[in-house]
């Protein structure tokens, strides 16, 4: 299977589609997680994007999403051309591992040589064809056996992101792009993000895992394989009578963990890892403060706006207004503010306290707060 | 008429209610101009509050309150004892010489005696008994001929009020109060504020004024003949058949200019005006930085907070929130802000930006978006 029209033949991709986005909280809520948004002015939800950019990959048929059970119809509203059987609902969350665990334990019953890529479903990526040309470079490479991550090329020394080191260039594949991991590393500080990004060996880790689903899953078993075994019986059991049955005795017991603890690090130790260097823009859009910069494109003295029908007067102002209604959002001499005006909530912060939004959401869980969460 | 009790039976009160308040804008409004707001949690507008500190020192019916024609209905509504025949229009605003200088001409008309003296509308003052205390002061003196200000001892140097400089004691009354007024100086910067309140020569200017309404018209008509004969006429028609004919003709020929320059300046170039030390809390609530002073005490550490429905979730966070929706307003890390929740209009600022609303407010209006004005 090294012939790669052969290998994308073989590829099905997963979304896992979970995760509120706390920190672009009142943006973000219980029923409307951060793959529900439209934080880019798209006019469409990031899930609806991250389809998107799949579907000329892949067809759709070959495309599951793992969501909560909350949002399953969420998530069929939002993608109409998604097949409901690949609509995987956790009946609790359980992160990463379980999550695309789960998917490639299915994928694999469908097709023992498939090949499954993982993308969020909440990430922000422009530049389709240059991620279309790095996801075939990861194919050809997964079909070799070996567990591949798209990296991205650093455009600044960011402390918002982890990094993986780059190794030798992988010669088997015939590519400039792929190379060896020596290791993850996790969101450094400023100075040795610099170090990072100056040298050049250094990619931004986007979590973006593309493998065979037995690869995938052999890996995981190394160091959780009773987490596998189960994932594959809850699979086995998948669509039958005991589905049901199954899932409610087995998913509740699997531990939280995320994938680069079960797959990526001890993988890229083993030496079984490599990177794909992407060179398309990309953003985890985690804060307000991205959300800014990915609207003004990284113009920190612009004023980013985020909502067509909202009316904006400002005077000496920057930083981002996020607004759903039409009402009149009057600016004076705030510079790197962040607004965010929705129906029953109003926060008011700065790009520098974006991250500590999640601190207040965390606060108002505790107080019981949580009809506006 | 030098005996106090006699001299006092004479005072009516004059409250000039105009402007809107740029300053204080999306909270005022061309329909809710700031002396029909409440800015002290009070419950109560500041009109409402001004008439509440004058009815124990004059009966209500020598209450006169001269407003727009637009506010009309609003100033009986918030005033239920008011005299109907006490509420005098304006057709137009023409500032406040017109203003004082017609209702002191009515006044006039029903007691040659009559002593006028005239408080702002929007003014905040806390500490009745002190006030009356000043105001009778005033009264005594104003009997004697002298055109007589309020001023207020000084806490702080202020650079937002206009100072008054004190000469030598006045000894015709049993007062240790009452000064000559050296001048009248204009908003000093910081040092000369400074210098000002540590010299203890110098009060606030608080705009309040109290002479007879004689010797206040004929001071004015020295410098303003024909405004003065006009407003003598337009008053002896009040009431009468031709009123509104003469009102027509007069009122719209007449200068805008303020009383300041009509009357406190060149009483205190002629040595006819005195100043009574006030001693009761006083500030004109400009704009929503003295808003957030009022409300915290003068701490400026605190989040101050206007209106009885806001839920507010504040972390690191110090200024003013007005709300009269009962949404929650969030805020992280924001120092010295502004926030300002109306239905149609959120203004966001900063304590130190908060003057500069009204250059907004002009922008609009030239703009012309005056639906929100």
């Amino acid at each position: 299977m090294t012939d790669s029209s052969r290998a994308i033949d073989h590829l099905s991709c997963i979304i896992p589609a979970g995760g509120v986005g706390s920190r672009l909280w009142p943006l973000s809520r219980a029923n409307a997680p951060k793959f529900l948004l439209d934080l880019t002015g798209s006019g469409q939800s990031l899930l609806r994007d991250t389809w998107d950019r799949l579907v000329p990959i892949v067809d759709a048929e070959r495309i599951v999403v793992v969501t909560g059970n909350a949002h399953r119809a969420s998530v069929i509203d939002q993608l109409p051309d998604v097949l409901e059987m690949n609509v995987v609902t956790e009946s609790e969350p359980k992160d990463s591992s379980a999550a695309i665990g789960l998917a490639a334990a299915l994928l694999e019953l469908r097709d023992p040589e498939a090949i499954v890529g993982s993308f969020a479903a909440d990430h922000v990526i422009r530049g389709p064809v240059l991620f279309e040309r790095a996801v075939r470079q990861a194919v050809e490479a997964a079909a070799l056996g070996y567990i591949v991550t798209i990296g991205i090329q650093p455009t600044e020394p960011s402390t918002g992101f982890g990094y993986i080191k780059m190794g030798k260039p992988f010669g088997e594949v015939a590519s400039h792009d792929t190379y060896d991991v020596k290791k993850f590393v996790e969101k450094p500080g400023h100075s040795d993000a610099k170090k990072y990004v100056s040298s050049g060996k250094y990619l931004w880790n986007a979590g973006m895992f593309i493998a065979k689903a037995s690869v995938l899953l052999e890996q995981m078993a190394q160091s959780q394989p009773q987490m596998v075994a189960d994932l594959r019986e809850i699979a086995a059991a998948w669509g039958t009578e005991r589905s049901a049955e199954v899932r409610e005795r087995l998913w509740p017991t699997l531990p939280k963990i995320a994938i680069d603890y079960t797959v990526a690090e001890p993988a890229a130790e083993a030496g079984r890892m490599l990177t794909v260097a992407g060179h398309f823009e990309w953003d985890d859009v985690g804060d307000f403060a991205s959300v800014a910069k990915l609207l003004t494109r990284g113009r920190p003295s612009d004023l980013a706006v985020l909502g067509d029908r909202a009316q904006i007067l400002s005077d000496k102002s920057s930083g981002i207004v996020v607004s759903d209604s039409d009402r009149l959002v009057a600016l004076v001499g705030v510079e790197d503010i962040v607004v965010v005006d929705t129906p029953d909530v109003l926060l008011v912060t700065t790009k520098d306290h974006a991250q500590q939004v999640k601190s207040l959401v965390d606060r108002m869980k505790l107080a019981g707060g949580n009809h506006l969460l």
